[in-house]
């Protein structure tokens, strides 16, 4: 492992795109991540629209072959809640064959792998065996904000004929699988308001409305005791995969295992899907945060002024990320009652859901790759988490997306203590090489 | 003003008595009162159970005269949201004519001009014209704690005729009012836990149940949409009020004047009672804090976790807050879907409702020192707030209890920029003084 120290190195940075105290080490991943593609032989472009700068860089002297454009992310989560961490973020330690840090697969070891693979193909010939393109961006975890107009603007540069989203799973380290489709997001913020301040709840309860039970009782009954959303054509654009679309799929999930490696039982969505179903090809509407009146240490007897949430909606294949936004952020203003004024704001940046030819090229390349490294026949899935921008890719691209990479559920990607296994660092440098020999034959 | 310096002082102490690191701010108050209280002829007791002490003072010279019992306390509420005050808590500032600082009403106002009043009476005669004790605490903002202890131990010295608990307030500055009764209180807190960590919304949407929507789902069935309680068995051992008991209070309520004052129209509670009545002689149920993933600026697309609530009834009488608190814990806890765990806790220190005979001498004697210093009529009027002490120095003392003051509802109490007037010092000061000479005829 003769690469573990620059591993660290690149999980070092506090690269957190949202939170705007972490500007300058935003900067110098970029600039480190910028210096190791350049010395691979690609020439580099910084791509940049007022937000965290997008490195392309690009290899095109091979003429008569094809062109694949490679997708990674340097920019990651944030940490909160720290004090759950058992060692700290942006100090990387390896335990059990496992290096934790914040991203540590969501994407800097996935992006990492990438870079190794592509060293080694560089290493014997200083060529590749098909044209490369890399877009490496800095804003996918606030939703890609900027990267809409970089790809509006750089479309030529962009063509291409195979698209491989390197930020994607396989369901566990005895089932390889290629990721045919995603699903898209649409997030907003909503506040519900009483009062101009606090109130003290003895000298006010009965003749304050609570915005705190009031936002509660608007996001309980976004859903009925199905789990389906309850919110008027919410579901009404959706276009269902056909029969035939479904054949390829896996559907098959472990119920015993989800619960022991979450402890809790997998109850969340539709009822009346299976749990591949509620987590592939239907919609959802969460509750990423609630905060409203005091919750601090003891107790404080107030009314609060006002309560506010975030809130994020996976979509699928027909739903529009701003048409679904609108909808939901007009029916919680509409929820709102006597006594209470409920405002919500769509934020920019949503994605719609993805969904690739199992018959393709690409497909078919990195199955092949995936079937080489595991020695196992390579299953075909979906995935229930969104690369907001996949679909502007494609359409700058001319190319089919794959989703491809090996993380798994259990690296608790957003959450406290994200890990990936070294052993895919190995892994997924042979998959890249071969899936990249496959596709220039 | 010859006092404003003084006050002034007493408000300069971070008395807060829920978080920790006041712990020496507490002392340094609690040393400053007892020896203004000592400087006017009183014999002074710490008593201290395990929590912040208490103050006891007596002067008992005056034989064959009755005793009157004084209650104030000296710790204040959290000073949360920190951002919303105009001027620090703690250094207190004169603006208008009103001074404002945390506890510049509750209950450092009030416990100020009680010292002036007393003031007055020692230093003609260095004599008062009836026993007095005045019980001074630490712990009201937290329920209390460890005071119930301390009155058992210590129900000889307490015993009383009358007890006045200058803790309560005024309609308005045109309504003097003597509060009969107040609302009991029980407080409690709830989790919702789900994972073992936060998860990816995409990746686990439509498989984990989301805490934070199963709390608010929770909370939202704890009201059906009249506003009345849904918890099975909560009103049933309500005893209401009889029609005589009714003809004493003013039940006017001017809702037009509420919502000027507070920016939201009065309409929480049950809409098949008066407002007053939701207020004074029905029970209420308030989230008074709610928390549950990321709520930090931009956005974490995570399944939280886990969710928590602080929740508080006021209580109206017939109502025992431990029952009614175990009946919510247990409810509550009934309510966890499937994949959710729901726990809650019911706090120590709760307190019943409280309500005095219009007959008793010590409402006669304040209604007529009120109608003194106001020139007008005195009302008899409830407060739906809570002292849960009260019921328990009830108890000890022997006293019937009264609850008075001059607190306005605009006082902002509990919350941000709390004030009091600097008049309402001088004619709290005159109320006490000519309060005492009536019972003591």
């Amino acid at each position: 492992m003769d690469w573990l120290n620059d591993f660290k190195k690149l999980l070092s940075f506090a690269s957190v795109s949202s939170e705007p105290e972490y500007k300058n080490d935003m900067e110098a991943c970029f600039d480190w991540v910028k210096a190791q593609v350049e010395a691979i032989g690609f020439e580099t472009e910084v791509w940049k629209e007022g937000g965290h700068p997008t490195l392309f860089g690009s290899w095109e002297k091979a003429p008569g072959k094809p062109t694949l454009l490679l997708y990674n992310h340097y920019d990651v989560q944030p940490i909160d809640p720290l004090s759950e961490w058992a060692t700290p973020p942006f100090d990387p330690q390896v335990r059990e064959n496992q290096i934790f840090a914040r991203g540590a697969q969501d994407n800097k070891g996935q992006l990492f792998y990438t870079l190794l693979a592509l060293k080694d193909l560089w290493k014997n010939a200083e060529a590749y065996p098909l044209n490369i393109k890399w877009l490496i961006e800095g804003e996918e975890e606030v939703g890609s904000k900027t990267l809409p107009t970089i790809l509006n603007k750089n479309q030529k540069k962009l063509k291409a004929d195979y698209l491989a989203v390197i930020d994607g799973g396989i369901p566990d380290m005895n089932t390889p699988a290629v990721t045919l489709g995603m699903r898209g997001i649409v997030t907003l913020d909503v506040v519900a308001k009483g009062t101009e301040h606090d109130l003290h709840s003895g000298a006010h309860g009965g003749l304050a409305y609570n915005p705190v039970i009031a936002l509660a009782q608007i996001l309980a009954a976004a859903k009925d005791p199905s789990g389906k959303i309850s919110i008027p054509g919410f579901y009404d654009s959706i276009e269902p995969l056909t029969d035939d679309e479904k054949t390829f799929l896996d559907f098959s999930f472990d119920e015993k295992e989800y619960e022991e490696t979450f402890g809790a039982s997998a109850t969340g969505g539709e009822v009346t899907f299976t749990l591949k179903e509620r987590n592939w090809l239907r919609p959802t509407f969460e509750v990423n945060g609630f905060s409203g009146g005091y919750t601090g240490d003891g107790f404080k007897t107030v009314i609060p002024s006002e309560a506010k949430a975030k809130i994020s909606c996976r979509l699928v294949r027909g739903q529009n990320p701003e048409a679904i936004g609108k909808l939901v952020c007009e029916w919680l203003a509409s929820q709102a009652p006597k006594g209470i004024s409920v405002q919500a704001h769509l934020h920019p940046g949503g994605g719609e859901a993805v969904l690739t030819s199992p018959e393709t090229k690409i497909v078919k390349a990195f199955s092949k790759a995936y079937e080489e490294v595991f020695q196992k026949p390579c299953s075909k899935v979906l995935e229930g988490a969104s690369i907001p921008i996949v679909p502007d890719l494609q359409k700058a691209s001319g190319a089919e997306p794959l989703l491809v990479g090996l993380g798994l559920n259990t690296d608790h990607i957003h959450a406290p203590n994200e890990r990936f296994g070294l052993d895919r660092v190995e892994m997924g440098r042979l998959l890249i090489k071969k899936a990249i020999e496959h596709l220039s034959r």
